[in-house]
């Protein structure tokens, strides 16, 4: 996120008029304090559809039912709106670094069962799931989410290993539990989809721990 | 695979005549010996380029130069198409059981380092992430690859194990390699897509060896 973006931006125009926006429903007014959310909003709904590749500024828009210069003024490029739609659904992920800092012990059991309670609700696993989605299948949405793991999530946890290799473990660590949520929660292998949480973590924590903790 | 498709099939009519192929080049003759090969290896490029949802039978049977009725006799559905293509790209995985038969001592580092090397090269890689990334964003894909994961790998393997809960183990060894290969191929996270072979096997053969052959 770029500074310009954090601070509530002034619009660049008044509000466009009735005639400009071609008999649309009335969008919320430039300048409106909810309108930069709603199109937030709308980003993450329109990226989750349809990936990153097939999503349209016009099509943001639209769906937030205001002009599409608004959604450049607020956010700019699409690349800029799936970074603040990833910065939204990446929420959890922040709390990591907390976990880590609680202290070595069992912090490979922490983690995991807070990843897997992270993808388990419906609710916090389906933007996660759009964001991976999308990085998976386009190099720009790749760029952009590898950029905000690296800024926002392992530059903090790789500060918190005092290790050889922290941040390659951090990454390993990351590996194992994203083909533990792809597999159980997207491509739905049994038994590991249906396993409980504890069953999950019972093999995956030591897994976690020697990453983050062992001296080898 | 159906049995139907394991053999070579006679084709369902004579050569379409070039006026029912509305001028496009001559292309395979039904009955060809090669026919049914050069349909798959188109099926895999546009399969490979375009995702499983934005492919068609017509856009195979175009990059094949045959009758879509053809792609049809020799592979049935769409979905049959995605399966037999599987089958060739994930050649390389169903040397998976012999690598376990060898023993357990040393299978984490030989799965590992085997896998590193499937995925290092291009050549291979290709095909695996086409299929991988179609799994990730189409349901049927996903179950697609599941079964044939399943059928032609998994239960193999876990043949192999002589541990409590097989199954469920060696998915979560597949899913440490599927996520470093998830970051280290397609998100491109540094330093884990820059770390040698040799590196990462060193940290993850432990990971692979545990699931495997600890009967914790």
């Amino acid at each position: 996120m770029t500074p310009q973006e954090q601070q509530e931006p002034q619009a660049p125009q008044e509000t466009p008029s009735p005639k400009r926006r071609r008999g649309r429903p009335t969008g919320a007014r430039a300048g409106d304090s909810g309108t930069r959310e709603r199109i937030l909003a709308a980003a993450r709904a329109v990226f989750s559809e349809r990936g990153y590749d097939r999503t349209s500024i016009r099509a943001i828009a639209r769906a937030a039912e205001v002009d599409p210069a608004l959604v450049h003024h607020y956010f700019g490029a699409k690349e800029q709106i799936f970074e603040a739609a990833i910065e939204v659904s990446f929420a959890p992920a922040l709390s990591v670094p907390e976990l880590l800092a609680a202290g070595p012990e069992g912090v490979g059991e922490r983690l995991a069962r807070y990843f897997l309670s992270v993808w388990q609700n419906p609710v916090t696993r389906a933007p996660l799931l759009a964001v991976v989605r999308s990085a998976v299948t386009n190099e720009t949405a790749a760029t952009v989410l590898r950029g905000f793991v690296l800024r926002r999530l392992l530059l903090r946890v790789v500060g918190e290993l005092d290790l050889p290799d922290a941040r390659l473990r951090a990454e390993l660590a990351a590996a194992q539990m994203m083909g533990v949520v792809l597999m159980r929660y997207v491509l739905k292998v049994e038994p590991l989809a249906s396993a409980t949480e504890e069953e999950v973590v019972a093999y995956v924590a030591p897994t976690i721990q020697r990453y983050l903790t062992a001296a080898e």
